[in-house]
């Protein structure tokens, strides 16, 4: 079969490789699409230990299950021949957080597609026995193409479920990318008064508008004051219900501090760089309006499932998010597509 | 009748005043205790400019309802001659938050015992049209000076809730004042696993447990970590399910952080000085743990209810948190104490 | 003015009345349109001892507020001049559910258009002061005739709250009528992954088809079995995981326990004739599914507003659940309508 | 090794057996105590095709972990030659519910004790490798007489938990057996303003008091009203917020309705025959209190860890739960006790 092998920082090469291996409690994919995440293209620009050259990466497959070990326990609905998206964060099962639903704070994941897992930038790739449980089956009418996002837009619904949005919030999204676009779908489909979209980047938001604009209320470009006056403007000074800073930005976490209507909840979505965490944040408006301030990681099982049948629904409108798909041979180009910043969500297809 | 009338700063007298008149909405109280809290102190020590000299201060009172306007009315069980507490967060009654049950966050919410409305320390005070919907019967069996912390405890209970304490949380309490102390009683009647409690005062903290240390499991001083490494010894490096920040300090709320366990719920229960309210706080602390900062703020009148009625049923352990009381005339010496900082909870006595 | 007196049972006379006096702390609309609810109809067919012929009907009125009493406490957002819709529940504002925030349960409450309250069939009709917290203002494009039902649609969003629809639910609506179709509606908007619609009568289920089916993924006429094997069908024998019974038929609440998911919620939305109020129901469909079967009645000031901005964000999708419209002259006509049970919704248009 | 094997109806001989075998994946324990429910006494008294004479039962067992075999996965906390509780509810852990934390709703769940599982009322009983995930550590000073309930009394915190007691409820209790006095105690630990207690049998409820009235503030014996009169004498009028009928009465459950505040929940604990499970029940009461009627079925892994923490704080008062012990060659009495009816708890000690 064909792989794209990451060869080194920034090289990568499409070359003949042998076909994986079928554990007995194991299964293989033929793969039809995968996405490449920020982690993905921050691993090939950069390096990482975990990617040892020369290394598969891809962790947002979706392919065609050919081949099922015999001792393989297939999820609810899963069966040979069928197809089927891979969850790539592999679970115990068996600590206290993934027995008690709480996949994403399992207290020993590891990560599909990077040491001793190799990913799925490739023809076929292997479902090792940790990731049988992961398989999700896709609806029929699903393109391939759109359930590669399941992943990150899974996280992007936890999100929104720790928000809570009520029937006729004022809901607003700081930050543009792929994750705030799809909270502002989400936040519209759980009956928000009003969906309000706000980023620094000027292009980035005519961008998310092009894809989803559709779904949102009003939108505009941050300033110095990270849009603070603009949300006030268009709240009569009450500020919003809810909001996600979707976006590792230290200036919007405390700008939707100021941003909160009274009771508010607010969602930190994104983490900040490890060697930079510390956000000055004015407690005082935290206090004094009884805000709540909410993390969200990753996405439970339960999640992943609602976020399948989510995509489905959605497809027509969410299609567009899809911006850019690449045929492996030419993965090099799907990554500069990433550094330029021009789209959305970039697939590769074998 | 007589009262003390604060005359400038750190200086007060109690002399001669004429009654308070009775207005057709509102009543009249002859005073049996009024608590001092800290405001009362730093209004007393550096002046306010709501409270004008001469002064009469005073806004957590219990007396007899002696005299009632034709026109007042008395919320259910209130009765002209019966023992009452007098709410002091004056509310509006008619902006969003109020008609919802939030009182706690009235748009025009005023403050009793300050100006226009005189306070408590003194034999009689009147309770103005707007305070008549504060007052809450006493229970038979309450003692008028351990009800005069009705107000605080009040405030203290929203943070609970606000908590969210499920049976066997592990809780922690940074902080041993009175609202620590307080919080530290109810985390346990909520069935916590365990109750920890820490200060970085070692006096505060064994006055802190000569009174409800019967509710603790265990406490001890914080060092320079504010705690952390004591904490993470007592729970095996798991850190606390549930933790309420009872100080006013920046180091402590970015201490909860890394103290707290997956999914841990943190409430900052006390605000930051008005000139310097921004914390710095670790955010990936927030993201990789899924936690929730809440603020709690002042309490509802559901809330002002339910206190009077754990007050009462907790009415033996919790006496010993009044450990000062002064009769009118010595009001001096009251204030005294609380600079003194010797004490939990001071009551004036006319 | 002119005004639909009701002279008797089932009789109505349009004939000239004096405008109604404005008092000093009530107001004074001018009707633009006011609906007919179900209570109307029978209070119109049947008589009723809180409306003495002759009486003057109409407890859901949209206005021009002329005339302010000069104590008149309009509430936030509401101005002489303005219109607006006036909320019928009359609530003392005093008792503990209405401190709360839970004004539909209020201890005291009156219904406006019975006795002492004349209702809005004229073209102007009174506010009483107890009724002028009641008032909601009008967004500038909702037409007056959607705004009467404001009422019932607010009562209909108590009964989703209570359902608390979750992103991807199966969620099953059991009636459709008016209120079966707006929860379809709102079902939808909160995200369910389907919204399916079951009545008994195949007429009403093609109108409601006709005004709300681009909400609904799938709707059947129930059979002898109350519409299960509908439901088990669809649901590959899983079960709704919310569903409200929109209907007040003991057959369909005993039903909806068999048609329910595990850890289904379930929303018993309509009351049972007064005679004939208990329902059997097999209680071990919910021990051992662990169901919630759940009350919902009328709404509270929080749920008015919030369904006044609904009602405008979806007001062309909602249009044409108003299906019948008659000046006042032709009341009766309106009366008629509703007792052939061919429209959904019927106003009166002074 | 000894064991009790059931050899008929009714009938039960204690004879030498050999010792279970080690499975690969499983385990074998070494039993110190084993409670006897209602389950193994009806069993006993009726016979129950899964469990075919000569027959082991017991499904509540503590002992010590003497084998491992060399593939089991122990969970957290449990090691070779500790002592272990065994819950007896055998989940698949693929089953979407087991996968979102609620085993006790597992699609394909079997009972420890019922083939083809023997039981525990012996010197050795097997740890099947599907029940090695069941099992949890005891804390060193809880005897594992009192452990052996962990099973049931999972079960009661489940349904506390439903209950969602909050600061200052009332909470009424019907039926007054071990399950309805292990959720008194448990309500009393949730912060309930005041415990109720009622029962038909004033036997009953005289052992119920004499074992945990320390956390009851009043009890009665319900008379043809079911307890109704004496509830609304003891609250005013009001009723309780909060009810748990812990008895699988159909008059209780009716009962509880007009027993109930305004906005209470009230759980449905226990379930009703299977032959005989239609309850006539007044729907107007849930309708316009807008109650809320949970069912609460058996407990999650969760419920158990929290439920072995819970039964060590409280060891001391919850040790007179546990009225009777015989040991293995008296079985035969503690059957008889059982059917008397005379005892809360009764406990095999081989």
């Amino acid at each position: 079969m064909r792989a794209a092998f990451m060869t080194g920082q920034d090289q990568v090469e499409v070359r003949q490789a042998t076909e994986p291996a079928l554990e007995e409690a194991g299964a293989v994919l033929r793969v039809e699409a995968c996405g490449i995440c920020g982690t993905d293209a921050r691993t090939f620009f950069n390096g990482d230990p975990r990617a040892p050259a020369p290394w598969v990466l891809g962790h947002e497959p979706v392919g065609v299950l050919e081949r099922v070990g015999p001792e393989a326990v297939l999820p609810p609905g899963v069966e040979a021949g069928g197809r089927v998206f891979l969850g790539s964060i592999l679970t115990c099962g068996q600590c206290l957080p993934c027995v008690d639903g709480h996949q994403n704070l399992c207290e020993h994941h590891l990560l599909y597609g990077y040491d001793p897992f190799p990913g799925a930038y490739a023809e076929w790739a292997a479902v090792p026995p940790i990731a049988v449980k992961n398989l999700i089956p896709l609806p029929p009418d699903l393109p391939s193409e759109l359930a590669t996002v399941v992943d990150p837009f899974a996280c992007a619904l936890n999100g929104i479920e720790v928000l809570d949005v009520g029937l006729g919030d004022t809901v607003l999204i700081l930050g543009a990318g792929p994750i705030g676009c799809w909270q502002a779908v989400m936040a519209r489909d759980r009956g928000a008064g009003r969906v309000l979209l706000c980023d620094v980047n000027r292009q980035r938001l005519d961008l998310a508008c092009q894809a989803v604009g559709g779904f949102v209320d009003d939108a505009w470009t941050a300033g110095d004051d990270n849009g603070l006056a603009g949300l006030l403007e268009r709240t009569g000074g009450k500020g919003a219900e809810r909001i996600s800073v979707a976006a590792p930005a230290k200036q919007a976490q405390q700008a939707a501090l100021e941003m909160a209507a009274k009771r508010a909840r607010i969602v930190y979505f994104a983490g900040l760089p490890k060697h930079d965490p510390v956000s000055p944040l004015d407690m005082n408006q935290l206090h004094y309006k009884e805000l709540a301030i909410l993390g969200a990681y990753g996405a439970t099982h339960r999640q992943y499932r609602i976020t399948m049948g989510y995509l489905d629904r959605r497809r027509d409108e969410l299609a567009p998010v899809v911006t850019h798909r690449f045929p492996l041979d030419r993965i090099d180009e799907a990554f500069e597509t990433i550094r330029a910043g021009t789209g959305l969500k970039t697939v590769v297809v074998p």
